[in-house]
């Protein structure tokens, strides 16, 4: 083996109510178990991070595939990234439907179209056609999620509030023994969001982006604030740097890649538009 | 008056066939102006570029609103982007149908909702609810998309050779005289595209990006290329870095940007894959 492999899983960011924290916890140490297995047998890291959020997707506790959050209108769609950090090739889906494993469906349009992202309906008739079956939207929801958007229909019901709880978005990066890195990302979106609505995590440089020659990132966070300062890409930018490297306005002695997390899971607590604005 | 305000427009890259080239340069130009109009009156950057936008994408010359490219299936589906420079705030639609003017509608997507981005059917079902009228897809239809699409699905067609001619998405940047910048970009996005294909335009820190502190940048040619590098966002980054900045690589004594620019322009006449990898 000529370095040791990496997998990393996130389980989405927000506050993790109390009696879900142990399965959220289990759901994710079982999906980077998943993903290590494949890299310690040699596997691609690309190979891995789609295994570990595969099985992130299929898990009822995370907001992606099967417990993804419902729309204003009660309904399912899902959004993915897959990107492989040697070829800079990516892939991606947005608003799609009845699809069990959205980060499946992203990584065959990486490699079997010219394209990078199918969106809504054409990214259905893709799946058609690459022999994904459809599931029923049924099989997507669950009692946690209809709950959790009934609760939001509620006249005395805050939005904001709803919105800001657990967002639970999933995601990997990897690095495998031949030194590739990768990363995937998939959602159900925001709770309550309009019909249509795309998110950061099918946006490359926004939810995603892997580079060999600098690293692997997979955000989760409110969207809009990450898409604001295309956070994967910043974060990237300033490893890119070093640690050397000055941005203007920190001061603290930390890298500056540090510095941007740090300041960025705070933001994740703190109204959405304090979020850093990326200097 | 604080400055001088500023408005760049572009009518997309590709190669401009000779009998098509004149009406290009005066759309170009009659855009430019009426985008200088508004900044010369003391309107925003915003007015200003989505004006210039409208303007384009009302001319059936450029492939943006009416003269869009058909996809594969002989339909018209728009992508569209702004961005306010000096809030960070921004407004896409993908994948849009039947709409005179994808660039007004992000606009009121930035406007009118807490979103970013709406895509295919939920961004027609916002429009009806902003009272955007829907318009008859053959209105957005010239002979020439009709005449091209047709061209590529003759027997003995080169996709690829018909993909590599005039490109003709639109955009615009320009500077208000209070110093505010803008973007904003829209296209029908690549000939002969499957249905549901999103490209970099409606795609931040691909399509667009704008950010007072740095500038403004509006992206145009192979959408696929583009979102690979995250094109938008990489300029400014250059830019942000300034003349004096060490690019690895980079041996020519231009400033960066510049010289990223010149080879994203060589990249434009090259093979797709010859594109700046972002260093």
């Amino acid at each position: 083996m000529d370095r040791l492999p990496v997998v990393v899983v996130h389980g989405g960011a927000g506050n993790i109510p109390n009696e879900r924290s142990e399965k959220s916890r289990s759901g994710v140490c079982s999906a980077a178990r998943a993903g290590y297995v494949i890299l310690q047998k040699g596997g691609s890291s690309m190979d891995a991070v789609v295994e570990a959020v595969t099985q992130l997707e299929n898990n009822p506790v995370f907001n992606a595939g099967c417990g993804s959050v419902l729309t204003a209108c009660g309904e399912v769609e899902m959004d993915a990234i897959v990107m492989d950090g040697k070829t800079l090739a990516s892939g991606a889906v947005s608003a799609v439907r009845n699809i069990a494993n959205p980060v499946q469906l992203a990584r065959l349009v990486m490699e079997k179209t010219s394209h990078v992202c199918l969106t809504a309906h054409g990214a259905n008739q893709f799946a058609r056609v690459m022999g994904i079956p459809e599931v029923p939207q049924e099989s997507l929801i669950t009692e946690y999620s209809r709950m959790r958007w009934k609760k939001n229909l509620a006249p005395d019901a805050n939005p904001v509030e709803c919105q800001m709880g657990k967002m639970g978005t999933v995601g990997a990066v990897a690095v495998d023994i031949d030194g590739n890195v990768a990363c995937a990302t998939s959602t159900g979106g925001l709770l309550n969001k309009m019909e249509g609505r795309v998110g950061d995590t099918s946006c490359i440089g926004c939810g995603g982006y892997a580079d060999n020659q600098v690293g692997a990132v997979s955000t989760t966070g409110h969207g809009e604030a990450i898409m604001t300062v295309t956070l994967a890409r910043l974060i990237l930018f300033h490893m890119e740097q070093g640690p050397g490297y000055d941005v203007p306005g920190w001061t603290k002695p930390h890298t500056p890649a540090v510095d941007l997390l740090l300041a960025y899971l705070k933001g994740l607590f703190a109204p959405f538009t304090q979020l850093p604005r990326g200097r």
